[in-house]
């Protein structure tokens, strides 16, 4: 079980990329490119946050939120990623589904208690 | 640690509701609200689908699709379920972050593997 806590974003408008994904018994290099990704993933402009589980079935949900498409784009693009990404659909994925998505309102524990 | 598995939706445009919580300690009556709210949303109009996990540490994400946002206003304003969310402010959760998403653009392996 793998997971991170609440990413810290700014108020709306801004994008989510829903991956939803379920892990294959291939663990050859996955562990290690995983780290890389989320080293790489924080130097990417407009990159805000992500919020991440995965459970001992290998079934996992990850959120990662940027400012706009075209900084998704760019990150869809970057070399090393899009190398892990075609790792990801051979060996260590048996299914997955993206979403991008625009968020446009966000609200919290906190507001919600002011309201 | 609980955990669904991937929501068959139909193609965008449509909405996500992402809800990411932390868990107190506090049971009562946590295990049968959650499941009779599983029960209830399948019954909303506009209802999609689900994904969902919780780590052992409590941390947990889960993300409901659904047609139009006037739909997630009916899910919101539905009597029980606004009950639930009260007892949930007060008991059963630390923090949350509820981020109302337009699903714009989706893919998965299969497609991918076809382009």
């Amino acid at each position: 079980m793998s997971s991170t806590k609440f990413a810290t974003l700014p108020a709306p408008p801004y994008y989510a990329v829903i991956f939803s994904s379920q892990r294959t018994q291939a663990d050859g290099g996955y562990g290690e490119t995983a780290e890389r990704m989320e080293q790489l993933i924080v130097t990417m402009p407009g990159y805000l946050g992500a919020e991440s589980l995965r459970g001992p079935d290998g079934f996992g949900i990850t959120i990662a939120y940027f400012d706009t498409e075209e900084n998704i784009r760019l990150w869809r693009d970057h070399a090393e990623h899009a190398d892990a990404r075609m790792r990801g659909r051979k060996e260590w994925y048996s299914h997955f589904e993206v979403r991008i998505a625009k968020v446009e309102r966000a609200y919290n524990l906190a507001t919600v208690q002011k309201a």
